[in-house]
């Protein structure tokens, strides 16, 4: 399973402040505790905060210096995945994210090859978020095979079947579980998939039960990522419990433990 | 969903010494719980504490006296069975259980049909516990034809894959699920699936973590029935949410207590 930390996102009012006042310790703070509890890429979003590279650089950088987790660098505006990604040192690094829109694959799939970076593709196009299965389906396999063709091998493609949420467009989420199904014949050995896993309790009153319940039943279609809260225990024992069930992992009656420090280990 | 409730089983001593006492208050007390909490069935089992077909029909006829929730008669003992079957009043009953041995379902198949009741079919056969997911399907799928061709209708046919327990047949659990897919398209409407949950987590130091994660896996898979216990809160609201998910349920902020309150209703 690759966790991917939610936390270093300026969508949280702590980080954004970090960003506006160049202050280290929070994106700090938050890069040990994601990388203790199991993280392998930590996702870094300067978001709305800023519209400057150098501020996404400063915080690749930021979290380099704390932690030697690989990074995520979270944006939609070309020249910030850029600067992350040529802040990036020798680690591993994920591009968050490209949609199957061609403009976008024939600018990121060569970045992603440049920086020798993995590429995650949300399967949307320029109509917009998938109404179904199979618009879904049809957008991962643009993304996987424009991927393939640049250069990228098969393990370095994460394919996001976008999640939304479940109180307010609840049929997509079985559509999204049909679509992880789906995309899993696209390729032997199959790509990885990936969600965005906190859309799908957004406005919820069973936030974590909602979460975890839907993760364990992607894992069971064959999702294998996921960009989430790790500090969340309880979702980080339904995952080892899930890798378990699908006999990824050895059972011993300290299972959870260990799946933590493991995690931790390869992060 | 259908919720089939454990607990008034001889496995457990305060049943086994109820039934040799003749005792109802803890059998009556179990039903009056189990139904408060949305078990739609009643698994009613005398196990190894007695041999006598008149303490399988003392123990209906008690639950039967506190609770209007349908009947699972328990046994693998023809003579039991049929106690069990002739002590149910008008409403609903469940045979559990017969395997895909042709001389259990010859007995068993026309037992169903004359007492108007459904059927839980284990997918074993003469050469024991299946050893992957393709013996788990051939057998429920020679269950299936066999209840067909006798007379019961596919609503009322529930298949179980067989768990095993999960610290010492790692590799059965990911059989199940995939049985449970493949059991899926042996009808349309697809066959009743139902796992007894309690024996993957056999001896397991995470059992109520275990038990809830398989369980939603295997509503992903497409499973629709559980004997299980109905008294653990995190379960039930796991099969709640795994409910929204597959869009079986509207989503409301309080769909666990909805859950709870119809799944009662409904037994």
């Amino acid at each position: 399973m690759i966790l991917i930390g939610e936390r270093i996102n300026a969508g949280f009012k702590d980080i954004a402040t970090a960003i506006r006042e160049k202050d280290p310790a929070p994106v700090k703070s938050w890069a040990e505790k994601q990388a203790q509890r199991g993280a392998d890429y930590l996702d870094v979003n300067i978001g709305a905060a800023s519209r400057k590279p150098e501020d996404m650089a400063w915080l690749v950088k930021t979290v380099q210096e704390t932690v030697p987790t690989k990074i995520s660098v979270d944006s939609t505006n070309l020249e910030i995945v850029e600067a992350g990604l040529e802040a990036v040192d020798g680690r591993g690094a994920l591009i968050n994210s490209t949609t199957a829109d061609p403009g976008k694959l024939e600018k990121l799939v060569p970045l992603a090859v440049k920086h020798n970076a993995s590429l995650l593709g949300v399967a949307m196009d320029k109509r917009g978020s998938p109404p179904d299965a199979s618009r879904r389906v049809e957008n991962a396999a643009t993304i996987f095979a424009a991927a393939m063709e640049g250069g990228l091998e098969p393990e370095r493609i994460i394919l996001d079947p976008i999640l939304m949420p479940l109180k307010f467009m609840q049929e997509q989420a079985k559509n999204v579980l049909e679509a992880i199904g789906q995309c899993m014949i696209l390729s032997d050995p199959p790509p990885h998939i990936s969600v965005g896993l906190s859309n799908i309790a957004s406005k919820t009153t069973q936030r974590s039960l909602i979460l975890r319940t839907f993760l364990v039943m992607a894992m069971a279609y064959g999702l294998d990522a996921a960009i989430c809260d790790v500090m969340d225990d309880e979702l980080i024992a339904a995952i080892a419990t899930a890798e378990l069930i699908l006999n990824k992992e050895i059972y011993s009656d300290s299972y959870v433990r260990a799946f933590r420090l493991k995690a931790g280990a390869s992060g």
